[in-house]
């Protein structure tokens, strides 16, 4: 019988953590990183404040629980058409899947860059490991089209063309530089991610 | 005398604004766009809250006229070194200057694209001159490399360029992705606008 006591503890403490990474979800996806409030997750997870920090770290530990989340749909968005078999085809493809999950899922998109960690704190190693697998997804294509290439360089590469990518998608879709109308920033990414691919392919010189 | 009134009551009312763009200014800077509060920059001008909407059209306003400063101190930033002949080169310089005034400006350089208007409502006229002006000193690099280009194609691939690099330099700084120290920032940056350069240049197939 006491042998079942800490077991039913955590249990009931598994129950509170996904209560409350699935409240904290619903807040980000509806209204927004900013839109996420301790005392309205304790509410929804129907425990006290104080609970909250019995099983996170830190608030920040259960934005990272949802971005994590965030991260297995980008995944699976980016899985779920077919490879092509060129690169260069491929990094349109993937960058093609990437601007309509952001357009998508914007909320929870949003609060992947928007949440900082403090300075000089580095992110858990969960997300971490998380992180560096959805970036082998853009390793592939770069593997075959610098096959040479040491894979730390291709691994920083592929985090180079994601944040150029990102950057056209992120500025294109809040209109910051001009008008940018849907079809304008579909046009604007596919010119980009094609002028990237003949930059990298070997020089018929 | 009566016809100075309207001349001393103008005179005193861009007194005040010039005192609260310098108010907002100094917050911005020193607190980040969101340690910006009307009531301290009322004290800060030493007028009543409600003042500030007499002089400008709301708060947003005000954030946007410390950004054109922001924006006239970046345009400095990129003048400030020779242009270089070679247009690759010239771009290169204009990447690496741009991520030096990111460094040195951070706080202001963060509100330019931590302001957001509330949706379908425009910039206005007076900040969009200022944008497009900038983005000229960008085109012209541009316009050596691809010289048939038409100047709308131009102006666009000028912005789309601008999100790429501005994506790479905000992932980078926020080491969003991986450990980023300066010195691999500068070298990831160097990488990318040599691999752009690379791909607009004219091939010899």
């Amino acid at each position: 019988m006491t042998e079942d006591i800490p077991e039913k503890l955590a249990l009931r403490r598994d129950k509170l953590r996904d209560a409350l990474i699935a409240a904290a979800e619903d807040a980000v996806t509806t209204r927004g990183l900013s839109g996420l409030k301790a005392r309205d997750l304790a509410a929804a997870a129907g425990c006290a404040l104080g609970a909250i920090y019995n099983v996170f770290d830190d608030l920040d530990e259960l934005v990272l629980r949802v971005n994590q989340r965030t991260l297995a749909m980008l995944e699976r968005a980016l899985n779920a058409g077919e490879a092509a078999a060129d690169p260069a085809q491929e990094l349109l493809r993937l960058a093609r899947a990437y601007l309509a999950f952001a357009r998508r899922e914007e909320k929870r998109w949003r609060a992947l860059f928007e949440h900082r960690l403090p300075p000089a704190r580095d992110p858990p190693g969960w997300y971490v490991v998380d992180l560096d697998r959805l970036f082998g997804r853009l390793e592939a294509p770069l593997a075959h089209l610098l096959p040479k290439a040491e894979p730390a360089a291709r691994a920083q590469l592929a985090r180079t063309l994601f944040s150029a990518v990102h950057g056209v998608v992120t500025l294109g879709m809040e209109e910051k530089l001009a008008p940018t109308p849907a079809a304008t920033l579909n046009a604007q990414l596919d010119g980009f991610v094609g002028m990237i691919a003949a930059g990298l392919a070997p020089r018929k010189t």
